[in-house]
């Protein structure tokens, strides 16, 4: 089988491509699993560090059709749509997050209703699409009232989902993922940004901003988990989906100010010193329109696993990402 | 002050030009009343029976930019968007119900930001983004999970007034009209056609097919409060709808049943016996994912009006359209 994964040189795109090469199947058409025979990893940078013959990597802008044209054929079964522009960017650059989140989205469903095989197709949302009056714990039956253009066009992108799915068009997931902590690699433009950063920036030996308040609600999901979450959402049966194809998935609901004290924890006093505590109004504003609690039953009685504790999440970067070592 | 409504030659999008001609008020932009100088009617085919300076007849292509930037200028202050593809034509033809729900939708939005003078916006949604499985009564707080390409397109037009508002591109408001009955005229292709078509072709003198059972339940607003509801809700104060602009208004809950039993109240047995119970499935899907009861706590504290019993709308149909006589 085929595979296209958009923002496939991102950190979750490029993670979720190396644990298929693992896996080496995923659910086909009929739900028995297939052997992977190729992956595709679109995004705007190449992917890098694969030397895998079933790994083809695409460079491109996601938002032309034509490149989603080549890309995406009727011998593509699958569809991991990662691709996005996050949120601190899509407010400050209202085009661009409509371009990529909203139009790229849409043309890449066109292309699957064109290919007409009705692939599965995965969509990355978010708890952004939540904001506003909220109950203490959002349920799945919680409205969606967005308070950014990013919450915004994820939420369209799960109505796009779930009609092209209802149409027959597709077989979709739209999959609202927690903020993922914790990520490797440099601060990104995303709200969220922080919830890695304090945690990675202090163990590799460096300082970092905690731009919000230590009584923040988090809801959080590890790499790990989040990739576990992606295939599991690509491989349960669409017909137990019923009405709504968009699913809240479990995580971990944390105080920032638990995360850093799981941190101390883990690895010491002198590592939680790197934290300076720096209030940013805009990053508040968009964070704390965000819940930080779940009561994710669906997702459960559909088999999605639940989240570790915090500690262990940070164990698990450091042997994932730090071969086991912490930078004194 | 200028006005367009799109879909101005619609029976709603007409009937709100007549009140606002005889009213010459609407709400500017520091909230007090302006006098109108200009009513745009935008519609496929030409707003009639109108003879007002103040009218001016548009005719042309909804999703054509360069109609809406000659119809929406920096002088338009309002603008109601009436203009859509109904139910029953959006389901069957899916390209045309994105092309005029959605991406039309956004061409006018997107022409009011480049306007840049925040107009006010109102958007006529529909209970039909509601569906699956929802509570006895539909709440303020009821999730969104539309089972029509129609509603899908219809929480897509609500997102993204939310979201150019909260930008300040504009100051929208997306009201969910509960279906209209009595309306006038012919049958139409939305899958509640017949909600008025049963009680109207018997009240002159035709025959009429009801598609749904006896018990189905229906949420009615009467065309009198549904133009109500539009100028209250272009009316009021923006900065009051806080962290959503979309608003379920009052209606009234009724079975077919019922609908039936008033009009015979009205009209005598006669009339109702020109009904010919014939269930359609196809139309009975689409309105049974329809809601038919709601709680519209909010819209009420903002101070819409409350719809009268169905024997006071029949007779208020018999008052406005027949001249007040019924054809035996």
């Amino acid at each position: 089988m085929e595979i296209l994964i958009t923002g496939g040189a991102g950190f979750l795109g490029a993670r979720l491509a190396r644990q298929l090469l693992r896996r080496n199947t995923l659910s086909g058409p009929d739900g028995a699993q297939q052997t992977i025979s190729r992956i595709r990893l679109l995004d705007v940078v190449p992917a890098s560090g694969f030397n895998d013959p079933r790994i083809e990597v695409v460079t491109g802008d996601i938002a032309d059709p034509a490149l989603i044209a080549r890309c995406l054929t009727p011998a593509t079964q699958s569809v991991f749509h990662l691709a996005a522009v996050v949120s601190g960017q899509a407010e400050a650059d209202f085009d661009l997050g409509m371009r990529i989140n909203l139009d790229a989205t849409r043309h890449l469903l066109e292309r699957c209703r064109a290919n007409g095989n009705r692939p599965r197709v995965v969509l990355t949302s978010s708890v952004a699409v939540f904001g506003g009056e909220m109950p203490p714990r959002v349920l799945d039956s919680t409205s969606v009232t967005p308070q950014s253009s990013y919450g915004t066009q994820k939420a369209i992108g799960e109505l796009l989902v779930n009609d092209f799915s209802r149409k027959g068009f597709i077989d979709g997931r739209a999959l609202r993922m927690p903020t993922v902590s914790v990520r490797p690699g440099a601060p990104n433009k995303a709200a969220s940004s922080f919830a890695s950063g304090i945690i990675r920036e202090p163990l590799n030996g460096l300082q970092a901003i905690c731009p919000v308040a230590p009584e923040t609600p988090m809801w959080l999901v590890s790499p790990r988990m989040a990739i576990s979450h992606l295939i599991h959402g690509h491989d349960i049966d669409g017909a137990g989906l019923a009405f709504t194809r968009t699913l809240n998935v479990p995580g971990l609901s944390i105080t920032v100010k638990d995360m850093v004290d799981a941190l101390e924890n883990v690895a010491g006093r002198k590592t939680v010193d790197r934290i300076q505590w720096q209030p940013d109004p805009a990053i508040m504003r968009i964070v704390n329109s965000w819940p930080g609690d779940f009561l994710t039953a669906r997702a459960e009685q559909l088999g999605f696993q639940s989240e570790l504790g915090f500690a262990d999440i940070i164990r698990a970067y450091i042997d994932d990402e730090l071969g086991g070592a912490i930078k004194a």
